[in-house]
């Protein structure tokens, strides 16, 4: 399998990157061969320095770098030669078995949906966030962000990718699914929730264990928690702040250091045709070294495929 | 002034009341008479035991009350002799100043919105909370449960409400509103929030400082947090949930032991005609104590007719 990273996204490039990818292949026993889109008068000198096993990547040169606040869509158009563009080329052509970017968020989003494209029946693609519990288990959070506005089928088809997410790639068996709301009983909630729910109860693709409340979130009353992009971008991001908070307050605590975004790597999109992975703008190595394993994870358990077969299916 | 207490709401009923209103005269310089409604063959050897000063307080009976899961409107019709029907006729008929109860939320919303009623030019009546920030000041958030969908105009009422309460309660200068978001930027978020932000601009009653992220939540950034209460509500409660996992993990810290929800006590029914204050269900003395302060605060500042004026004048 070949990995494809962009090593000029993100706020440390190519530093960053570069040491990600030595933690990756120091620490992951792999067969995966890493291709490293960048500039390669950065990346070579740096990769020589970090002694990275030469036998386990390749250097695909880009001559440019989209900047994290320039206009997606724009940017992509009039840099073919970023990482980012060569990065998508190159997945879409079938070089590259799965493309990471710590970068432009935007441009990350535009290029997957113009270039992979969304699964047919797939009526939203999604980004998700990993939920760390206490009992060191994982839950899975979506949308995090893109589809502020929902309509209850979308969160009914978040709801079947968050399960498979979890069910193959944190192998949770029959992951519970619970809808974020403001109370714990059916009629409870906004009018999304409200006309959610019933169609959560009746799928049989999933396993739905009904509401769940804020106080939830952080527990492991359900595995993969449905919401629109706002409500659970504002939580994600509220939860980054806790552990700020905590680091500067000194508080040293396994379980807050875990809401650091920096463990957990990077969100998948999931209902895209190929595994894309995009990473926080602050990511440093242990974020690019999990972003690189959530790939490989992603290729070797077939998550594509079986999300392809089960809205192929019909749902 | 009179400050009702209804001393059979909440889960430790009555005796949690009592201790609230001795820490409370025991504390606080005060000239308030407490008005404490309830079951006076319970409350009677309770005061007695707690040593309360008689010079404080007269027991209005009650001979019911209103479960923590009934419904609300029922529950008020076929219980007149509640413990919060009784504390709404007091206040209706100016028998007290203020009405406060940790009883069912429903049957409190009920009655304040039918006994009360909301001031002139209110559209929702809303529900907020304090938010601790690490300098010890305190912010606020609003709606946090009671309006699940609104709409634009509505948000910029609760801004309105919320800078007055900031001003007059919290003795904030010119208090700072931000619009609680996905981005930074003019025009980011869900349609609610583009619809609400041009809004908030215009409007000559606040200082509208624009967009903040769920990451600035527990900051200085804004004064006054302006939210539906849907996304206000969960993260209300995940915020109580991560005092409560530093608690369980022995982490004492002086700031996140604030997120404690006894610390704050309880939320003002905002947007209506008398002072109406809503306690959770697991309010113990400090809680209680709180509410009282509280209570006394909103009848020295006049807060609600300065809300009355605001509105009266037009917005």
């Amino acid at each position: 399998m070949r990995i494809g990273l962009d090593m000029m996204g993100g706020d440390f490039a190519p530093a960053a990157a570069v040491k990600g990818v030595k933690l990756f292949l120091d620490t992951v026993a792999s067969d995966a061969h890493l291709v490293l889109i960048g500039d390669e008068s950065q990346l070579v000198p740096l990769l020589a320095e970090a002694q990275v096993d030469q036998s386990k990547y390749s250097v695909v040169h880009s001559s440019q770098v989209i900047g994290m606040n320039e206009h997606p869509t724009k940017a992509l158009k009039e840099k073919p030669q970023s990482s980012i563009s060569i990065g998508f080329h190159l997945l879409k052509n079938e070089k590259i078995d799965a493309f990471i970017s710590a970068g432009n968020t935007g441009a990350m989003m535009v290029g997957t949906f113009y270039s992979i494209k969304a699964i047919e029946g797939v009526q939203r693609p999604t980004i998700s966030t990993l939920v760390p519990r206490e009992n060191g288990s994982q839950g899975l959070m979506l949308d995090v962000g893109i589809n502020a506005d929902c309509k209850p089928e979308n969160l009914v088809q978040f709801a079947i990718l968050g399960s498979l997410y979890s069910k193959h790639i944190l192998k949770v068996d029959n992951p519970k699914v619970g809808l974020l709301n403001i109370g714990e009983e059916e009629g409870k909630g906004n009018l999304l929730a409200q006309a959610t729910y019933p169609l959560l109860k009746e799928n049989k693709q999933i396993n739905f264990i009904g509401n769940i409340e804020g106080r939830d979130v952080l527990s492991e009353k359900a595995d993969v928690i449905v919401c629109e992009g706002f409500t659970g971008n504002i939580i994600l991001k509220m939860a980054e702040s806790i552990y700020d908070i905590a680091a500067r307050r000194n508080i040293n605590d396994e379980y807050l250091n875990k809401l650091d975004s920096e463990s957990y790597g990077g969100t998948p999109v999931l209902g895209v045709n190929k595994p894309v992975i995009i990473g926080h703008g602050i990511s440093q190595n242990v974020a690019f070294k999990n972003m690189i394993l959530l790939a490989q994870q992603m290729i070797e358990s077939k998550l594509l495929e079986k999300i392809q077969e089960s809205f192929h299916s019909g749902n």
